[in-house]
């Protein structure tokens, strides 16, 4: 019997993980929820932008959705847990596993220890399991930190740094990033909330930390304007010379008065025109120093898209319960019959 | 309650993995098996070249050892299934977990189906866990790939290359993988089994697509003498140039006529002196596609110490039968009290 998926969210990712998913054998769609009344009654096919209707609507009534049956839901409705957590919960109550691609959701117990507790217990009762994984938070900066220090006897320090380009996106990813604005600006949109950088840090750092057994002392961040030396466009935004191209945000976990764990993640429109190579780096001081490059990153949606539809089987199998990435099977892609990989249903 | 490991073999492997465990919090050496009789009655702290004496004598008497009271027992005393095997079936008998280094233990049932049958019916019986690991086959040339395909939404090919640098190994390497051999010599070392290259091609080829999904038509070898061009030296062996300074081993996974899977390891000794860079390289073709490098190339003696010693929490918590690097959580390091990670005992 196919792997059945419930898919929560029609934007870029929602979209990418359905489409994803009906490319996989032995793994169908469920049901599609949208919140947009917009998007209601409609095929998934031409929510898609398929060439075929596919026999399935959209619906923007969660129970309804929840209704169906199948073996998990997949969230692509949000970075936050307080946001994530009451679709979550019917999902479970639903009898349904969840992966949330919310960042928060990586760790939940580091933002929202109750809601957290709270996920863990329903999960528990109803029998089903709880993962957030994306691509960062998920796995460039904290899932494959974590599998390189495997081959380390012992670790002192690790630094790993996602260099990327932002110009793809969109005004929303601009503004939140700061990209356009004045230094000035930048700093008050900091303080307001408004720029708010990278999210996942805090959450990235405490799940090295306690895959490897470090009790950190503090986990702190901060987040620098990139300042732009050239000019630099894109649709949705113009960047003068002594401007904001971007943020640099970077969180550190420290021990004994030393960053440790530091992440650095500067995200910017353009980086090549100031010659800045994107890519994931890696370095962990230790035994031995290991250090890794992956030129150019990982991109971002792709990878967010992947990761989550491709830990499906690994958190169907898994125990109950709410589990991170540190808890289930070395990631992989799934080339074949999902239903093979299925050994608990 | 400390975990308790057993060693087996006290070559530069076992001694390491003894060394490292005796260094990690909360877990604590039970016994040690050495072959040779000069070893035999020995304390291991002096068989460690430590400064103190440990109170745990090394034995040659394997029953004897196998029955002290253990967790899990650490192999290091062969790289074939066959030789491994015997050791293995009392270890699990005496109800003890394993870790084996054995190079073709990584996956014994492609070269041993029979034995590999046997361990997995003897561990289900007897409540235990077998894994088989090591730098490679175990981590940099399977895990490590498999772990990043789980960013791809779809692989087409992959290709990967271990490039390392033989010199500081001793008289036994520089045979077996026909370093200092004439042209001549190297392919009749070949053909008569003297000169063997890389042990585990088949094993890590085998990981990859049974973790993917792939089912592959034909797994096939070639080992090239790496002829140099310049003299080369080491304390053990001399190069002159038109001489073979090491073999360039490759493993290919077929499907339908073309290699999906090539994995690449070129083992000679100062790779430096024409201009090739040691490193840990693995290329995937897909969506996306991604370019990694470890530079230089983890460690092999430090790497197969350390993965295989990472992996006690996690074969000690896993369920029992015979199991492969893709069926445990992401390997790391064991940096805190290892008591902490065990929810089996």
């Amino acid at each position: 019997m196919s792997v059945k998926v419930i898919v929560l969210g029609t934007g870029a990712m929602g979209s990418g993980m359905a489409k994803m998913i009906l490319e996989k054998e032995g793994m169908e769609i469920a049901g599609v929820y949208a919140s947009r009344a917009a998007k209601h009654g409609k095929d998934i096919g031409e929510v898609l932008e398929l060439d075929k209707k596919l026999g399935i609507k959209v619906s923007n009534d969660l129970d309804e959705v929840l209704g169906q049956e199948a073996d998990i839901v997949i969230q692509a409705t949000t970075s936050f847990t307080k946001e994530a957590f009451p679709q979550i919960e019917k999902a479970i109550k639903a009898g349904k596993n969840v992966i949330s691609i919310a960042e928060e959701m990586s760790y939940p117990g580091i933002g929202n220890p109750e809601l957290a507790d709270n996920m863990n217990k329903l999960a528990l009762e109803n029998n089903v399991t709880v993962l957030g994984t994306g691509i960062n938070p998920g796995f460039v900066l904290d899932s494959l930190i974590i599998m390189l220090t495997g081959a380390c006897q012992n670790v002192t320090k690790i630094k790993a740094a996602r260099i990327n380009d932002l110009s793809p996106f969109g005004a929303t990813v601009m503004k939140t990033q700061g990209v356009g604005t004045t230094v000035e600006e930048f700093s008050r949109g900091i303080e307001e909330g408004n720029i708010v950088g990278h999210i996942g840090f805090p959450e990235s750092i405490t799940l090295i930390a306690e895959a490897l057994g470090w009790e950190l002392d503090e986990i702190t961040q901060t987040r620098e304007p990139i300042i732009s030396k050239t000019y630099r466009e894109t649709p949705h935004v113009k960047v003068e010379p002594g401007m904001v191209a971007g943020c640099k945000h970077i969180g550190y976990g420290f021990k004994n008065g030393e960053a440790i764990i530091t992440l650095e993640h500067p995200q910017q429109i353009h980086p090549g025109l100031e010659n800045v190579k994107t890519g994931d780096y890696i370095w962990i001081e230790g035994t031995p120093n290991i250090n890794m490059a992956i030129k150019p990153e990982i991109p971002g949606g792709i990878g967010t898209i992947a990761t989550a539809v491709n830990m499906i089987p690994h958190v169907i199998n898994a125990a109950p319960g709410l589990v991170s990435m540190k808890d289930l099977p070395v990631p992989r892609a799934i080339l074949g019959d999902v239903q093979k990989l299925i050994n608990k249903r």
